[in-house]
C-alpha cells in the first residue's frame, strides 16, 4: 500500500495526498477526511519520512549486520553504504551481534522505523532451521528484505549470494588434483555460508570416492580476532590424532591461522602442507608465502544487491535468487 | 526554535502542535491554522522525523567515515554503534572517501538530515591547515560534533583523540635505549594522527641529540589494502641509500608490511631489524614473530566519545578535549 494507491482510491491527486500528509491548509476539509478515511480502510501508516517530507519514502534502507567490524562484513557495509548513497538513499546502521533474540529486535526496530527496506548483510541471519527464519518472513511482509551472501526462499526476500558450495567443490577437486590428501576443514560454527562451504567440499571428496571423517571437518567457535585460539584449535586437532596436510578454510583469517600452525609444526608450505583460504581479503598478501584463497566477489555482490534493490524498490520484478561464482585465486600455498 | 517554542508562541499544548504536525483530524482547522501560522512567522522547520513522531529530536546521529571497511576505522564504527544504540540513538552511516568536497557535501547533508550530532570518525577530517577546517566549524554552529581520533579547537566541537605523539615519544625512546639506531618512521601521507605521530618521533630523536634526516620519515600514499606496495616503497627507499635498521609504522598494516620487507631482505626480526606498529590491532597476531603494537584503547575511546556525546546532547558542561594514553603492547619484533 503505498501513496498511489491511496491516491487512486480517494480519486485525488498524489500531491494532494501528500498535502493531506504534511497537514497543509490548503486541503478543504472534506477531501482530507476523504483521503483520511481511505488511509484508515486500507490501514494506510505513512512512515515517518514520509510524513514529514510529504514523500512515501524515507530514502533510508536499514543495515542489519552482526559486527561491522568483521574484516569482511565491514567490506560489505563500506560497498553497499557507496551504493545507496549513489542512489541517492540514506544507511541506518544496526549491529545486532550474534544473539538471536538481538537480531530479531534489530529487525523489529528497523521496521518501526519504516525505512524502505533492509539489507541484511552476512549469512549469520539465516539459520538452517525454516522456524528460526521466520522473523525474517514476517518483516518481509512489510518491505523488502535483501540477503547479502545467503539465501532464504521467501516472499518479498531477494538474496544475492556467492555459490560457496560450488567454489570449495571446485577448491576441494584442484586440491586432489594436485596430489593433496588428507585435507582438514576449517571452519566457523554456526554459520550458515560456513555450512554451505563444508557441504561443497564434502561433495568434492565424496565424487572422488573420499568421505571424509568427522574430525576432518574441524569448527572453530572463538573470536575471529584470535588468531592464537584457532591456531590452538588445530594443535589440539593434531594431538587428538587427527592427521592433516593441507587445509581449506572458511576465510582468510583461519588460513593465516592455519599458516601459523604449519610454521609451528616446520611444515613447509605449500609443499608439505597446503592451504587455501576464502575472501581474498588483504590478508592473502600480509603473509609469506602469500595465501592461495577463493574470491568471493564482495564488492560485485553488493554491486548486484544494489542494483535488484532500486528495481525491488521502483516496483520491478527481479529474479529473488542470484548467486554468483567465486574464483580461486592461485597464490603461495598451493602448488598449482 | 523547537516544538516547544511553537507551543508557546501559539498557546497551545506540545500535543496540538505534534498533531498539526501529523496533519491529525482531530485539531481545530482555526488551531491548525495559528500553529502554521507561529512556525511560518518562526522560519521553522520540524525536522524529518519530529514531524513524523511528533517529538522534537529523531534521536539520530551522523556517523561520518572516510571508508568503513578500512581495519581501524571500523572498528570504531563498530564501538560507536554500539553505544549509540545502548543509548537508544540510530546510527546514520556516510563514508565519504578522501576528497575534500566529499567530506564537506557530506557534512552539509547530514545536516539537511536534522541529526541530533555528527561523529567524524578518524583524523582524516581534520588538515593541519586551519582553513580546511571551517567546514567544521560552521557545521558546529548547528550541531555538536565529535571528533574521534583528531583534536580541533572550535566552540561545539568535542575531541576525544589518543595521545599519538606522546605514544610515538616513548617507543621512539624504548627503541633507543634498546641499542636500536637508525629508525625510519613509516607513515600514510596527508593523515592528520599520522603528523602527529611523526612529531612525538621527531620531538624523542631531537631529545636524544639525533634528528632526523628527511629521508628517514618515509611516506606511504597508496592503498592500505595494497601491502605490496608498502614493501615496494621501504625497498625503493633502501634502493635511494636510506640506511635504517627499525621501523615504528603508523598502523599495523604499514608495520606487517616492514615485517614482510625485513624478510625479502633477510634481516632477523628482531635480532637486526626492529618493528613497532600501531593500533594493536588483530594483524599484531596474525604473523610470526607477534608484531610489538602501539595501543590506543580504541574501545575505551569510543565509549568515552560516546559518555561525552550524551552530556552534550543533555546540555551539560564537558571538556572539549580528552586525550587518553596509548600503551606499548610488546611482542617478537622489539628485543625488549
Amino acid at each position: 500500500m503505498t501513496i498511489y494507491d491511496i491516491s487512486e482510491k480517494a480519486g485525488v491527486s498524489i500531491a494532494t495526498v501528500s498535502r493531506v500528509l504534511n497537514g497543509s491548509s490548503s486541503v478543504s476539509e472534506k477531501t482530507r477526511q476523504k483521503v483520511l478515511d481511505v488511509m484508515e480502510a486500507c490501514d494506510y501508516t505513512p512512515n515517518a519520512f514520509a510524513r514529514g517530507l510529504g514523500l512515501n519514502t524515507m530514502n533510508t534502507i536499514g543495515l542489519l549486520c552482526t559486527n561491522c567490524s568483521d574484516l569482511y562484513l565491514s567490506k560489505a557495509v563500506y560497498y553497499i553504504e557507496q551504493g545507496l548513497r549513489a542512489n541517492h538513499y540514506d544507511a541506518l546502521l544496526y549491529c545486532t551481534g550474534q544473539d538471536k533474540e538481538s537480531k530479531e529486535n534489530a529487525l523489529k526496530f528497523l521496521l518501526s522505523k519504516k525505512v524502505d527496506g533492509i539489507i541484511l548483510i552476512g549469512s549469520d541471519f539465516i539459520s538452517e532451521k525454516a522456524e528460526d527464519n521466520s522473523y525474517i518472513q514476517e518483516a518481509a511482509k512489510e518491505l523488502p528484505i535483501m540477503l547479502f551472501d545467503a539465501v532464504l526462499d521467501a516472499p518479498n526476500v531477494y538474496s544475492i549470494a556467492s555459490d560457496d558450495f560450488q567454489s570449495t567443490y571446485e577448491a576441494t577437486l584442484a586440491l586432489l588434483s594436485a596430489g593433496v590428501k588428507d585435507i582438514l576443514f576449517f571452519y566457523q560454527a554456526a554459520s550458515y555460508s560456513d555450512s554451505r562451504k563444508l557441504a561443497g567440499h564434502k561433495e568434492a571428496m565424496s565424487k572422488m570416492g573420499l568421505p571424509i571423517s568427522p574430525s576432518l571437518a574441524l569448527a572453530f567457535s572463538g573470536s575471529l580476532e584470535n588468531i592464537n585460539a584457532m591456531v590452538d584449535t588445530l594443535q589440539n586437532a593434531s594431538k587428538s590424532g587427527t592427521t592433516f596436510h593441507s587445509i581449506i578454510a572458511s576465510n582468510d583469517t583461519l588460513a593465516l591461522a592455519a599458516l601459523k600452525y604449519a610454521k609451528q609444526e616446520n611444515l613447509k608450505v605449500p609443499e608439505q602442507f597446503s592451504i587455501i583460504g576464502y575472501n581474498n581479503s588483504m590478508l592473502t598478501s600480509c603473509c609469506d608465502p602469500e595465501l592461495t584463497s577463493i574470491d568471493n566477489k564482495i564488492e560485485t555482490l553488493c554491486g548486484e544487491l544494489i542494483t535488484l534493490l532500486m528495481e525491488v524498490l521502483a516496483g520491478n520484478p527481479v529474479p529473488q535468487k542470484t548467486m554468483l561464482s567465486g574464483e580461486l585465486v592461485k597464490r603461495g600455498t598451493t602448488t598449482f
